[in-house]
């Protein structure tokens, strides 16, 4: 059997703009993948009638499939339904259907409709209509030579419900499609990508079924495992084993899978073992903290943090000592450890992270914009204090910052 | 003069798979509009020499300016660098700047160096070198025929440190070839979009150039004003000119211009009038404070804040009365109120801040999710209590409170 192709085309100037982010793409794609379809391409393109042309031309010579998101609205600018029946060459005529399910909505959602509301109840001749339970633009399914033509609206939700209640289920029908394919991430820390490319090497070069592909985002790697088959348990079955595959070569870097982040296991960690974190924070200014409020049941773990910024409120509210700052300065090992103490007793904690460094744009104290401290203290006789140097944009610096603390974290207590 | 118009590319697997969404071409289509350059087209391709390639040379056709992002790492299956170098007829060598910053980048992030890291130091001859400050790959400028293709990082971080600090500069550069397009984006508070359209559309309707567009972006409204002349000069009037008409529409909601955010005017009002800010933060758990050690310069008027997220750290740390989160709870007007007060004692400001609430999933202490209090305050005899209701999902609720928390600073101690 043929594998089918498919493409995702999202209309609207408002994308174009970057007023909106295209997450109808997305979301498209990964239906389509679990459906084992294959997105080549998505495409954006505006609200022109002779860009929209050629893209629809573009679409059709490459795709079997063409997802359209958009353009299906009331007002003048709207032109997808148009354009798209100019391609074909076929006309619009009134959809009796859709013209009932408007009036019902209006009469529902209790408003009145206006007269250009109506554009919205003309369809392509011949096309398969795709009812609008969400709002007001039916959708279609256009056939075209070889391809088909799968038409919604740009709102998320409306474009959803079509595809998850009546596309997906006659898609399937429609292509007689019978692979599956699932796909899991493996989330790595304290590695980098190119090193763990050549671990994994061996791996990604002999098998095609599950891929095994490598990804890295902003300071993070992970691999992502693909299996296809003819049922989901199948897949499974596939995906688990490369998975022991992978633990066999790299363990010791996995930290989680799929939507899990490195807060995520240190909550879980922490309540485990009924530990709780507090911090001191200089240069990441409560950043570090936001990681762990974002964490649902954070609140049982992780008591607080105080984001002393200036040297008094490092000296006064987090009670750092005046001659620790005045002899060793703010950006020291020796402020770093007292910061993380003083965080510990502060808010009653087992454990006291600190994070004292120089964000730039300019050097602090003699110190080198990048410049680091992070120190993670249990006790006076339990506590590591780590020196870092980052790159020199004071976005980057601090993000860095936020990521090694976590990964300290996960070092030091969870990874052994 | 023709316009310049612009296309994005981006370049990756994961993106067709929906396993990453292609934030960057929301980022740089908006980056692009206040330069006034139309991006016409976003394109996203897999990591595949032969489509690649298709999609190259259709730009090449298409656009002026081409942003390509993703496909530069180290590993096998990112084609970008070669794929556009065979594209444009032009061999890859090593550049040595390059392998400068290759080695010092692990030098300074203490990391082993592999052999296909090297494959990032090689760029395309004649390219201009975008250097990496943020990362290991560099960027490259590729003039080919009448257009250039801008190559960049797929790492949003790595790829907006390069827009920022070289690309937007040199583009302003190319640009000289046809008119001057200056841009201004005029930013408002206290009035929300539809409003803010109504009462300026007059002024959009009868006026073509400048233009004014009404832009919308997570609880904030802003119009552009793109005015195209022959010289900055002219060009700067006609902006000035419309500005003055804004503002006498609807100045009254400005609080700002271009980059400027509502937390750099509220540090730039703190010092002039010698005053400083601290903040005990619950359900924002420091995203207030890190707004405004985003801040250059909030060193001086940000004192600092106290992330108290359980109930012991709001008596223990911060010191609100046991007593009162007994019989108020946590969530209530009492005890944002002394969150506030302990706020400006503890870390010895001017004013103190607080924000506690629901942040859900579920409801607490009997309260809704979505119930937000936040307290500014100056002394007994000087402080506002505002009670919010937001949208019931925990991140939106988070971010609406900090925005909030800053549009109260803003109206109370500033707007008069």
């Amino acid at each position: 059997m043929k594998a089918i192709n498919a493409e995702i085309i999202g209309v609207g100037t408002e994308l174009l703009l970057g007023q909106i982010s295209n997450t109808n793409a997305q979301w498209l794609s990964e239906q389509l993948a679990t459906k084992g379809i294959g997105v080549y391409y998505h495409h954006v393109v505006g609200d022109n009638h002779k860009r929209l042309l050629d893209v629809f031309k573009l679409a059709a010579r490459r795709s079997d499939l063409v997802f359209v998101t958009g353009g299906l609205g009331p007002t003048d600018d709207d032109l997808t339904r148009e354009t798209l029946a100019e391609f074909v060459g076929k006309p619009l005529c009134q959809n009796e259907q859709a013209l009932a399910d408007l009036e019902y909505f209006f009469k529902r959602t209790d408003r009145d409709m206006t007269e250009n509301n109506l554009k919205q109840t003309m369809v392509i001749e011949g096309a398969q209509i795709i009812r609008n339970h969400a709002g007001t633009a039916p959708g279609m399914i256009v056939p075209f030579q070889d391809c088909h033509f799968i038409i919604m609206p740009g709102v998320p939700n409306e474009m959803k419900t079509m595809m998850k209640e009546q596309i997906l289920p006659s898609l399937s029908e429609m292509l007689k499609l019978h692979d599956v394919i699932v796909s899991r991430m493996v989330k790595f820390i304290g590695i980098g990508e190119s090193q763990l490319e050549m671990r994994v090497k061996p791996l990604i070069d002999q098998q095609s079924n599950p891929t095994i592909a490598p990804l890295a985002t902003e300071g993070e790697v992970a691999l992502r495992v693909t299996a296809k088959a003819h049922t989901k348990l199948e897949a499974d079955e596939l995906i688990n084993q490369t998975l022991a595959q992978i633990n066999d070569y790299v363990g010791e870097y996995i930290y989680g899978y799929d939507e899990e982040s490195i807060s995520d296991v240190i909550v879980k960690w922490l309540s485990e073992h009924h530990k709780t974190l507090a911090a001191a924070e200089s240069l990441t200014g409560g950043r570090f903290a936001d990681a762990f409020v974002s964490v649902l049941g954070a609140g049982h773990v992780f008591n607080g943090s105080l984001v002393s910024y200036t040297a008094d409120a490092k000296a006064g509210a987090l009670g750092v000592q005046q001659a620790t700052i005045d002899r060793e300065g703010m950006v020291s090992k020796q402020c770093a450890y007292e910061m993380a103490k003083r965080a510990k007793e502060l808010f009653n904690a087992s454990y006291g992270i600190s994070f004292t460094g120089v964000a730039g744009p300019d050097p602090l104290e003699g110190k080198e914009v990048g410049t680091v401290y992070i120190c993670l203290y249990t006790d006076s006789d339990n506590y590591i204090i780590e020196q870092f140097s980052f790159p020199k944009s004071r976005e980057i610096v601090r993000n860095r910052s936020v990521k090694k603390g976590l990964q300290l974290i996960y070092d030091k207590l969870i990874r052994q």
